[in-house]
C-alpha cells in the first residue's frame, strides 16, 4: 500500500493489442488491463480461482500472480494470473492468442475507462478567489487586573480590551462564556484567548462564543458533517491551515429503522418514533465526531464550530421537526431555513459554546446536502452553465450557472446503489465494479472490489456492464438480451433472460452471479429518470442538453463511475469527458466550506432563494421525456451522436466479419 | 375588610386637643388617632388586653371597641376601648384628661405621620409619554393552502404572507416555531396567530417565536419577576390592556441556605452548592409562575415574555455563574449584561419559546434590581435631581437624572429589616410599626401589624419608635437614653440601657419587649452608612443634599417609613414630604415597564452605561461622612433646619414647664 500512495507512475504495454496504459506502482494487473480497454477472460473476479487471466510477462516485473494453477514452466517462461500480479515497474504484458476467436477482441475494444476528474475546492482556493472571510477567530488577550480603582464585571474587562486594543466593537456574549470567564480569568491570570464568532452578514455582532486561560490561538478546529441517509460522513477541519485533520464515516444508526427516507419518515409516525430516530441519528453523529476528535488529537473544548447538511427527511428527523408532510402530495417540508443552533443543546457532544450551522432546504426532496455541494462545487459562482447530479436513491439535478438555478428531485430508485438488483449490493468487498465482455466468446472479464470472488454488483458495476452488453450488441436499446446468440452465458431461468457474470463455484455465493432483464429494466428507469429530468428542467429554462458545459457528479457513487458507460447507457448526455467532474460528497464539501469561510454562509442565502424547485411529477412535459428515455441510450439516438457512429461502425465490422 | 375597599372616607375629631383627621371606613380608631398625632397610651399593640386606651365617642359610631374591661355604665357613656374600635362614620371623640401630667401631651405633639405617595408607573405613562412599543405582538393570518403548485414550506409560507399581506421584513424563526408549524397550520386549517417578539434595536430582527391555530391575537401576556434575597414576586401581565391580572411572592428558597448574599455566596463555593442555590431558587419561580398564571387563569403557551431582575448576587446564583469574587476585594462580578436567555433552558416552567430578559447589573453589589428601579421610576428620563433610595439590608442609592446617574451599595447592615435588633422582627403579625410616647409620662402608644399583642419591632416601627424618643428628649443625640428621666420604662440591665415598650403581661413573648442602646447603634450605623453615601456620591458631582428635588424610596419596607419620623433620625435628608414618592418593589416594576415596551428595554442598555459605580469604601471622603452621620439626626444639625427649630422650640417650652 505504501508504493501506491507513492504514486510512481509505470508503463504497462499490453500485446498484442499494443495498448499503453500509465498506472501507479502496485496496480493490480488485471485492472491494468480494463484501463487499457484490454479483455482478459476473468470470472472469478481478481482471486485467481478461475484461473483464466493468464498472461505473460515479456519484460519488467510484477509482484505475486504464482498460482498452483500454473506448471514450473509456465512460471518460467514469465506466464502469471493478471488478477493476482501486482506492477512493480515498466512492463510488457502479453495476451495470449490461443484461438481465431480470441483474436476477434483485438479491433472490438470497448471504449477506454475514463472516470471524472476529481475536483474539490478546499482553502486555498478560497484564499485565491478572495472568498476567504473567517467564520471563527481566537485573540490572545494579556488584560490588565482588576484594582479596587479598576473593578467592572469581568466580561466588561474582556470587552472594553478588544475594543480599546483591537478595535472590536458590536460584540455579544453567551452565557456559557459568563460562566466560565471568573474561573479561565484568574487560571490564566489575566491571559486569555478569546474565540469571536463573526457575524454573517455585516450589520451582525461578533459573537465571544468561549474563553480560555493562556494562548490557544493556534488551536482552532471545525467540524463538518454530512447527515445521509445511509451514511454520516465528518470531517475534522483545521481552522488556521484549512486542512482536514480527520475524517470518519459511520453508517446512519436509523438503518435498523427503514433504508429509505419513506420508511424512516413512516417509523417517524409512530409514537416515540421521530424521538427514537432523532435519537439514534444523534447517537451515530456523536461516534464519528468522537472518532475525529480522537484521531486528530483534538481538546474538544478548541472546536468552535460545526455545520451539517442533510436532505430534507434527515434534517427534519434529527431536529424533530415531523416530517409528516414531506411524503403527502404536495409535499411541503416545514422550513428552509434553520437558525443557527446550539450544538448541545441538539445533543452533540461538543462544547456549550459551539454553534451548529444546518444546511437550508430547497424543498421536500431538494434538501441542503444539494444546497451544500452547489455551495461546495463552486457551481453557484460559475459562468458556464453546469449540470450537478447528485446520483443515489435520492437523486437529485440542478442545472445552472451564478445568475439562476434550477433543481429537481428525479424519482431514480435504488438501483444505483444496487436496491431493486436481483444481486445488486453497496459498493463494498465482493461487489463487481468493472466489466468487459470478450466480443465473440462473451466470456466476462470481472473486477470486483477487494479483488475477492464476486458475491454481486454494485451500482458503478452495473452501468459498466449494461452499457458493455448493449455496445457489444448482447442486449438491444429495449434492454433485452439478443435472444441469438448462442452461449451458455444467456439464458433463460423462470421465464426470464439473464446473463451469468460467474458460475457458482467462481463466486461467494452458492449460486451463480446473474444480470437479469429486469435488473436492466429497473437501471433503465433509474437513469431515464435522471436523464429526463433534466431535459425537463432545460426545457423549463429553453436551453437544450447540447448547452451544458460542465457537468458536476456527486456522491460517493460518482467516482468509480465510467463516464463513456454511463453516456452509452443514457445516465449522461454525451460531452467531452474531460467537462465531467467529481467532487465526491458534495454535502460535505459544503458543510467544510461553510466552515471555513463566512462568505459562503452568507451565499448560501441567495444561492436558496435563487434555486427554483421543480416537481417534475407536477410538470407537464416531464413523462414524455421519461417514457423516451426508457432505451438504450434513448428514444432518440441523435441525442448521442458520437455512440451513434460506434454503433453503426461496429454493427458494419460485424456483418462483415460474418 | 370590604368596607376599607371601598374608601370612603370620615372625618374624626379627636378632643380635647381638637385634631381632625379623615380615615377611610373601617379605620381603626387608635390608629386614626396616630394619624392625627394624638397621643394615647396602649401596650398591648392594639388586642385590647392593656385596657389603657379608653376614649369616649362624643358623636357618631364606632363597631367593636366593648370589652369586658368596661362597665355597663362606661359603655353607655360612650367609652370604647380605641385599640378594639373600627370608625364607621363621622366621629368626634374625646380622649379623657384624668390627670394634669395628661394635659401636657397637649400641646407636645409628635410631626403627624407623613408616609410617601405612592407613584407607580404604568400602561398609560408610557403611551403618554409616547415610550410604548410593543416587545410582543400577535397577528392572525389566514394563509392560502399549499397545492401541487405552491408547494414553498411551511416557514416560507409564513413569512411571504407577512411580507406580503404585512409588510413584515426582516423575520427569524425560533426552532421552536418550526418544530411546531406542521401541525399546528393544519390543525387551524391555515388560520393561525404568529407571535412576533421585536428587536429592541432598529437593525435588529423581527423573531417569530410562538404559532397558534386559530385567532389568539387578544390573549398576550407577560411576566414580572423580581428576584430578591428575601422574597421572589411575579406579576402576569396582560400585554394589550397593559394591566397586572396577578401578582404573588414567595419566599426565596435559597432562605434555608443563608439569610443574606454573603452566607449564599459562601454555601455556593461548596461542592454541588451553586448548582443546589440554582435549583432552589428556580423552584421558587416556578411557584410565582404557576400562581400566577393560575390566578389570571392564563394559558400557559400565551406567555410571550419573561424579564427577571435581581440583585448581582441573585443573578448569579440564579444563572449558574460563580458569584465566588463578588464577596472577595476587589470585588468582581463576572458580567454586566446577559444575552436573552431562553427560559426553559433556564428551567422556568413556560413554553419554549419565551425569552427570558435578565436586567443587567452594574457592580457586585449595585444590581439589576437597581437598575429595574431606576428603568421603572422613570429616574432616567427626569429632569429634576432625583435621589433613589432602595432601603433594605442590601442598601443602594442612585443620584442623578437623565444627563448623568451615579450609585453606590450602601453596608447598611440589616437594621432596617429587624435585624441586628434585640426584639427586631420583619414586618409581620405582632410586629410595632408605630409608635407614639406621652411626653410627661413616657408611656407608649403600640400600634402592632395586625392589632396583636406585639412580638417585637420592625423595620420602620424601630424608625418611628427611635425619632420620637429623640424629638421627645427622651434620647439624647448620640442614641444614648436620658439617664435623668424618672420611669420604670426606662432601666438598666446588665449594663445596657433599654425602653419598655411593652411588658411581659402584654406582649405575645414572655418577656419585655424592649429597645436597646445597642439596637439604637445599629440603626444610626445603618441610616448613618445610607446618608453619608448620598453626601459622598453628590460630593463626588460638586452638589449638595440640598439641590435633591425628588426623593424616590424603593423597597417593601418604604411605604411604612414615617416620612418626618426618617427625617429626624438622618435617614432622609430633611425636605418637603411631597417630594418624596413611594414605588414600592422598584425591580419589579422596571421587569414589568420593560415587558411592556422595548423603549425602556432599549433605553436601558445607554443607563447602565451611564450609572457610574462608586465603590464607597474606595472613596475618600467616605468615611468622615460616616463618622459624622453616626448622630441623630447628623453632627451638623444645621443640614436639619427644620428639625433644628423644633427641638429649640421644644427645649423652650420644656425649660418653661420645669
Amino acid at each position: 500500500m505504501e508504493k501506491v500512495d507513492r504514486m510512481d507512475k509505470c508503463n504497462v504495454l499490453f500485446l498484442p493489442h499494443n495498448k499503453k496504459v500509465s498506472v501507479p506502482v502496485g496496480e493490480n494487473l488485471i485492472r491494468a488491463a480494463m484501463e487499457a480497454g484490454v479483455h482478459v477472460n476473468a470470472s472469478c473476479g481478481g482471486e485467481g480461482v478461475c484461473g483464466k487471466c493468464r498472461v505473460v510477462i515479456e519484460s519488467g516485473e510484477v509482484e505475486g500472480g504464482v498460482t498452483s494453477q500454473l506448471s514450473g514452466e509456465d512460471v518460467e517462461k514469465g506466464v502469471r494470473q493478471a488478477c493476482l500480479s501486482s506492477v512493480q515497474g515498466d512492463l510488457v504484458v502479453r495476451i495470449p492468442i490461443e484461438s481465431e476467436v480470441d483474436a476477434g477482441v483485438l479491433n472490438m475494444q470497448s471504449t477506454p475507462r475514463r472516470t471524472a476528474r476529481i475536483k474539490q475546492m478546499d482553502f486555498n482556493d478560497l484564499k485565491e478567489r478572495g472568498l476567504f472571510v473567517p467564520p471563527v477567530e481566537k485573540h490572545f488577550l494579556t488584560l490588565p487586573e482588576p484594582s479596587a480603582g479598576d473593578n467592572q464585571p469581568d466580561i466588561e474587562r474582556l470587552i472594553g480590551f478588544l475594543r480599546k486594543e483591537h478595535d472590536e466593537h458590536r460584540l455579544e456574549v453567551d452565557l456559557s462564556v459568563i460562566r466560565k470567564v471568573p474561573h479561565v480569568l484568574r487560571a490564566g491570570d489575566f491571559k486569555v484567548t478569546l474565540t469571536l464568532a463573526r457575524p454573517v452578514w455585516e450589520h451582525g455582532k461578533t459573537r465571544i462564543i468561549n474563553v480560555q486561560p493562556g494562548d490557544t490561538s493556534e488551536r482552532n478546529y471545525a467540524i463538518a458533517m454530512d447527515i445521509g441517509t445511509t451514511t454520516i460522513y465528518g470531517q475534522l477541519i483545521d481552522l488556521i491551515s484549512g486542512q482536514v485533520l480527520a475524517e470518519h464515516g459511520e453508517f446512519n444508526g436509523q438503518i435498523s429503522y427503514g433504508e429509505d427516507v419513506i420508511s424512516r419518515m413512516v417509523y417517524a409516525e409512530k409514537p416515540g418514533g421521530l424521538d427514537k430516530l432523532s435519537e439514534v441519528v444523534t447517537a451515530t453523529l456523536n461516534q464519528v465526531i468522537g472518532k475525529i476528535v480522537k484521531r486528530a488529537k483534538v481538546d474538544p473544548d478548541e472546536l468552535s464550530t460545526i455545520t451539517l447538511a442533510g436532505n430534507t427527511t434527515m434534517t427534519q428527523l434529527w431536529l424533530k421537526v415531523d416530517p409528516r408532510y414531506i411524503r403527502r402530495s404536495p409535499y411541503v417540508p416545514a422550513s428552509a431555513v434553520y437558525p443557527p443552533l446550539k450544538a448541545s443543546e441538539l445533543g452533540l457532544a461538543v462544547g456549550d459554546h459551539v454553534a451548529a450551522l444546518v444546511y437550508p432546504q430547497i424543498s421536500s426532496y431538494v434538501g441542503g446536502d444539494i444546497v451544500a455541494g452547489v455551495m461546495g462545487s463552486g457551481m453557484y459562482m460559475a459562468d458556464a452553465l453546469t449540470l450537478y447530479m447528485d446520483i443515489g436513491t435520492n437523486a437529485e439535478i440542478v442545472i445552472g450557472n451564478k445568475d439562476w438555478l434550477v433543481c429537481a428531485a428525479c424519482s431514480a430508485g435504488p438501483a444505483f446503489e444496487g436496491g431493486g438488483i436481483k444481486l445488486g449490493m453497496r459498493a463494498t468487498k465482493g461487489a463487481i465494479e468493472d466489466f468487459s465482455i470478450h466480443p465473440v466468446t462473451l466470456e466476462p472479464m470481472n473486477i470486483t472490489i477487494g479483488h475477492v470472488r464476486p458475491k454481486g454488483i454494485c451500482g458503478s458495476g452495473l452501468i459498466t456492464i449494461v452499457a458493455t452488453l448493449f455496445e457489444m450488441g448482447v442486449l438491444d436499446n429495449r434492454g433485452k438480451f439478443n435472444r441469438d446468440l448462442k452461449t451458455p452465458r444467456i439464458r433463460e431461468q423462470e421465464g426470464i433472460y439473464e446473463y451469468v457474470l460467474a458460475w457458482a463455484e467462481e463466486s461467494q455465493i452458492d449460486r451463480d452471479v446473474v444480470l437479469t432483464e429486469p435488473d436492466i429494466d429497473n437501471l433503465i428507469r433509474a437513469k431515464g429518470a435522471m436523464y429526463s429530468g433534466c431535459q425537463t428542467l432545460l426545457e423549463e429554462v429553453g436551453l437544450h442538453m447540447e448547452d451544458i458545459d460542465h457537468i458536476i457528479l456527486a456522491g460517493g457513487f460518482g467516482s468509480y463511475v465510467d463516464l463513456e458507460k454511463a453516456m452509452i447507457i443514457g445516465l449522461l448526455p454525451e460531452t467531452d469527458p474531460s467537462k465531467v467532474t467529481f467532487i465526491g460528497n458534495g454535502s460535505l464539501m459544503g458543510a467544510r466550506m461553510s466552515s471555513l469561510t463566512n462568505r459562503i454562509r452568507r451565499d448560501v442565502a441567495s444561492v436558496r432563494q435563487k434555486m427554483t424547485n421543480f416537481e417534475l411529477s407536477e410538470t407537464r412535459s416531464y413523462m414524455d421525456h421519461y417514457v423516451a428515455a426508457l432505451f438504450l441510450p434513448h428514444t432518440d439516438i441523435n441525442l448521442f451522436p458520437k455512440l451513434k457512429g460506434r454503433l453503426e461502425a461496429r454493427r458494419a465490422l460485424h456483418s462483415s466479419s460474418e
